[in-house]
């Protein structure tokens, strides 16, 4: 008789950045946000009408979509939500990477590609940044069965142009272009105008970031009506309600805050902008940033060793031990004074 | 050049109920709860402390764990939740279910389990419920890649006995076997004593009926170790966050709430006896229900007819156009005023 265990999955799950409790903590490695969600949100949250939990939310957070359509100026068919961006791009990953070719994706990016990869058995071939650090479209110019990059990348936090983004349509018309827009709206040009033009173009972006809401699990894909019904069906072939009645008042309040996200997403650009020119008086390479991080290395002092040296000061970045990328480190924006203080904690380490 | 479309995922997806809205509706086609989530649920909500919403929640709901442990005098690494049993069974289905072996479920059931097994391309085969609608553990054993059954059935509402279900379990000890428990607090016997001897035995609950939080969107899977670190490892492939920071606070809330929780699942029993006989007296076939659910049929007049006309009437049940169950309704029990009213416009269709 066979074992009941030989007939469970092995897979190696993707790992989370640390996620540290305690007042004193400074909290600069999971790209959170560090001003809170829009009042409105806020106020939606206070104002749910909690008898309404008894029921079903409905199936399609159809609210939500016509909030975050008319936001975009898209039809309310143009747009996918789900809980958080990673439930997103599961699906689309489901939804419209079934071909035997492989999917083309940067060496260094987001890492949950790979792990994405490995449960649903999607083959895949990595093309390496250039020696900037930079995503080369003119790399991406060959068969595949899909391609998914961010814009900006990450951890780099280096974006790509318009110009960039529409050769890279122009030469893949073949399969469907994921843009993982997470960090877009720091600085960086998003690809919402041409959807009009590219039916194959799958926007995903999140509230994680710059809209503050990670606590509360909200994700969104912008694309043509034929992308969004086919990712639809996956939702509906694997949860039907996979957004619940209180994100999805949250939500709709939050995006249509513009004031509130526009003054945000500033000071976080800003607060970039002053910590990236600290930085480099004090002898660090810093990659040009549109996005609410920054990744750094310094020319004497290793990464490890600065990182470890601010985790004792309960400081936490982020630090990622792979190919390329082991003596840098990803910096999330804080607030002024949380960068102050991590600034003179990096001087006295590096000094 | 091929078409992109050409590598889309073709799929036919699960249809849920409908979901009508408006005030003078009753709403008895969901298996919803008629009464609200116990007032510490919704003091929970009222609590929840809106900064933290900028901050990613527990990957693994961990406040959530413990309490459900707690509940069930089961060690936190016995529990797994998420947003919702129907995505803790899409979970368990990748986790569990990796034989080439065809996995064993009723041909009368949940209808989504045929979804699933679409989207994972798990090989399946529907065993029939016996003439009385009801299933038999003897037709089950046999070679296959795991078991999935609701207890009580789905949409009949009958349910197994404990010996039944050691049967089964001792029979089938070379795959997982998952025991969907959406509805066995109105009635049933629950497994969970059973998870002791069983290591290949997985139990799922929900929040959303007997715990009246559909809106909120939280389920949770019962079993060994081994079987939960597997399916862990599974979200961990999938999104790091299915539960949002709310959700983990009102559901621990209402798990400990043990006293309400028994007051409500009470009264829908009572109420459920007395409706099912009152459908006795007006000519209906009952069958013996332990759920918060009656799934009849009457001597003369045909499903579909009393379905369509108590719909004209703003009452909504459910009517499945499936083989077997052609002539079958399934009737939600909501609250003592609705059901008689639901009776009185039943008494007037079928005279």
């Amino acid at each position: 008789m066979s074992n009941w265990k030989e007939k469970l999955l092995k897979i190696d799950p993707y790992v989370p950045g640390e996620q540290p409790i305690g007042k004193h903590i400074i909290k600069l490695n999971a790209n959170e946000n560090p001003y809170p969600p829009s009042p409105k949100a806020l106020e939606a949250l206070q104002n749910f009408s909690p008898a309404q939990l008894r029921l079903y939310p409905n199936s399609s957070a159809l609210k939500l979509k016509r909030a975050v359509a008319e936001h975009f100026h898209l039809d309310e068919k143009q747009v996918f939500v789900a809980n958080g961006s990673d439930e997103v791009i599961a699906f689309a990953f489901m939804a419209c990477f079934c071909s035997p070719k492989p999917i083309l994706f940067p060496d260094i990016t987001y890492s949950f590609y790979t792990v994405w990869c490995a449960l649903f058995h999607t083959p895949y071939e990595t093309i390496a940044l250039n020696e900037q650090f930079q995503i080369d479209v003119n790399d991406y110019a060959k068969e595949n069965g899909g391609i998914i990059l961010p814009n900006p990348n990450a951890p780099t936090g280096t974006a790509l142009t318009k110009q960039a983004l529409i050769q890279l349509l122009e030469q893949n018309q073949s399969s469907v272009v994921i843009i993982d827009e997470a960090y877009v709206d720091f600085g960086a040009y998003s690809a919402v105008e041409l959807l009009e033009k590219y039916e194959n173009l799958l926007i995903v972006q999140t509230f994680s970031k710059s809209r503050s809401l990670a606590g509360m699990r909200v994700g969104m894909a912008l694309g043509s009506e034929t992308l969004i019904q086919t990712i639809d069906a996956v939702k509906n072939s694997y949860n039907s309600y996979t957004m619940d009645s209180v994100a999805i008042e949250v939500a709709s309040a939050s995006i249509a805050d513009e004031a509130y996200f526009q003054k945000t997403c500033q000071k976080i650009i800003a607060t970039r902008e002053k910590t990236a020119q600290e930085l480099k008086k004090m002898g660090f390479f810093v990659f040009p940033s549109q996005s609410n991080f920054l990744f750094v290395t310094h020319n004497t002092v290793p990464a490890n060793e600065i990182f470890e040296a601010l985790k004792k000061e309960n400081i936490f970045i982020r630090y990622f031990n792979l190919p390329r990328i082991q003596n840098h480190l990803r910096i999330t924006i804080g607030t002024e004074e949380e960068m102050d203080i991590l600034l003179k904690h990096i001087k006295k380490i590096i000094s």
